[in-house]
């Protein structure tokens, strides 16, 4: 059976991840209403879904049941949604713009996306237990999640992140700049995969397997956080529909403002090698043949956007 | 055997909780340390532990192990802490004193505050999957807890609360208050019992016992904010640890401004009556027989307490 195109595959699974989401987080109509407005208004309609791209792809590896690979999925956006609403508040990012349409705080006033993003942190946790996961597999999904999302993660990297801004990047090196986004925007890449792969069967989700892909994830995640700072300096504000060159005039330390746009693009694409190579390493277990083309192509992907 | 007296049962489960909490919550000297170190400053060293101790006293009605009700209460407290500091928030409460000490955003900024608060809450249901409670119970404790926290409860709440503070109490009659109520204290303070008992034996946590246990929570929940607002008018900011009167200064519906203080003392000490009708129908069940003695007591502490 000939598989389509990565392109229409993965339009297949943004239309289909946002029906889950649609249909998963509260609606406008239950009270109260105008949290859920602003919960939904965060995280409905907008960004490229790549965490629930990743889920998807590594659930395969697994042959996790669609329903479970949801749940996951939906937990993974709920926290990165909550997370740009944070960002985008006065006191951290002050960003009035989000995926083409108004930030949280913007639409709703501060107090109100204060909430939304704690509740949508709240719902991540609730979809993963509500029963669509096997009770079997939820305490490792949470625990992947959670340490993710936690202060050795995606929270710790965002705190390290605003205590360097502003520094015009003084002390800030490679190394500085890695760790910081290994644990901003690696945390939760790395746990879409891993998560994905452990909504399957148990005899699946192998130690190795978890290796390799973790391996991947950090890859990835890389990737797209060099392919986030070229873009800030190469793109526009309308095909991003986030503000451009933010970077530049908060003199923040990048991957750009270290290794200029070549060594940065030179990076990313070392990146994806690396991604692939443990792609690789996964192909030649014989259990996973034929299951990491999504992953592939997502890599190719990250590398390759515009926005 | 006789039981030690309630102030010592309060003291010595305090002070347990405080050394979990203290090893359970990353230390200061881990990266990274100043995110890590407002977390602790939230949440060490301050409170009443209303939730831990609901959680410890619930716990020994399905004989549940330490270990168990230790994280059960930890992550209860985490939720609870990470609230108190977004409430204070200048975009929320605007409050600079908590537990008699600078507030969490007054000690260490407004951006640091809010990522503390959400690590807090990433960590709260870390804890609950990281091994120290059995397996099978974690998919049930997160769900209560993911539940109590957000849209539909804690969260919720706040966003109602928020939503009506300075209309000058306009449109806001006692059912609108109760049901606020509810959910922005209630359903944590009912959590806090319902996962203590659903750490234990899962034949001794049936559903008759829940349901008396959310009654008995409801009820504690009720009496716990009737005695907030009365507090706030009779209670001065040094014993309280937080600012005295600030509901009449932002012109809140509360209990008092609704009942009186009468007639707000009268309905605290109803709701106490209903708590100790739940905890008698538990109580006459011989599988509960003599448990039920620390859940009595702490619904007596919260209608007396002076702070």
């Amino acid at each position: 059976m000939a598989e389509v195109s990565f392109g229409l595959w993965m339009k297949e699974r943004q239309a289909h991840f946002e029906r889950v989401a649609e249909e998963g987080i509260p609606g406008e109509k239950e009270f109260p209403e105008g949290l859920h407005e602003a919960m939904r208004w965060s995280i409905l309609g907008g960004g490229k879904r790549v965490r629930p791209l990743l889920c998807y792809a590594a659930s395969a590896l697994t042959d996790a049941e669609p329903a479970s690979a949801d749940a996951a999925a939906l937990a993974l956006e709920c926290i990165h949604s909550y997370s740009l609403v944070h960002d985008d508040l006065p006191c951290m990012d002050n960003d009035m713009m989000r995926h083409g349409k108004a930030s949280t705080h913007a639409k709703f006033g501060f107090a109100e996306a204060v909430l939304a993003g704690d509740a949508l942190q709240a719902e991540a946790f609730e979809v993963l237990a509500s029963g669509a996961v096997p009770a079997e597999r939820v305490p490792g999904l949470v625990k992947l999640l959670a340490f993710a999302a936690g202060s050795r993660g995606m929270c710790g990297g965002q705190a390290v992140d605003l205590a360097l801004t502003g520094t015009g990047g003084a002390g800030v090196g490679l190394p500085e700049l890695r760790r910081l986004h290994s644990m901003k925007t690696g945390a939760l890449i790395r746990a879409a995969v891993l998560m994905g792969a452990a909504c399957g069967r148990a005899e699946l989700d192998t130690p190795a397997l978890r290796e390799d892909l973790s391996a991947y994830g950090a890859a990835i995640g890389l990737a797209f956080q060099v392919i986030d700072d070229i873009l800030d300096v190469t793109g526009d504000t309308a095909t991003l529909g986030k503000t451009a060159g933010k970077d530049a005039e908060e003199e923040k330390a990048t991957y750009v403002s270290l290794l200029g746009l070549e060594g940065a693009r030179a990076l990313a694409r070392e990146a994806r090698d690396e991604a692939e190579a443990a792609l690789s390493r996964i192909e030649g277990l014989p259990q996973y043949a034929g299951k990491t083309l999504r992953l592939r192509e997502i890599a190719d992907f990250v590398v390759s956007r515009d926005r």
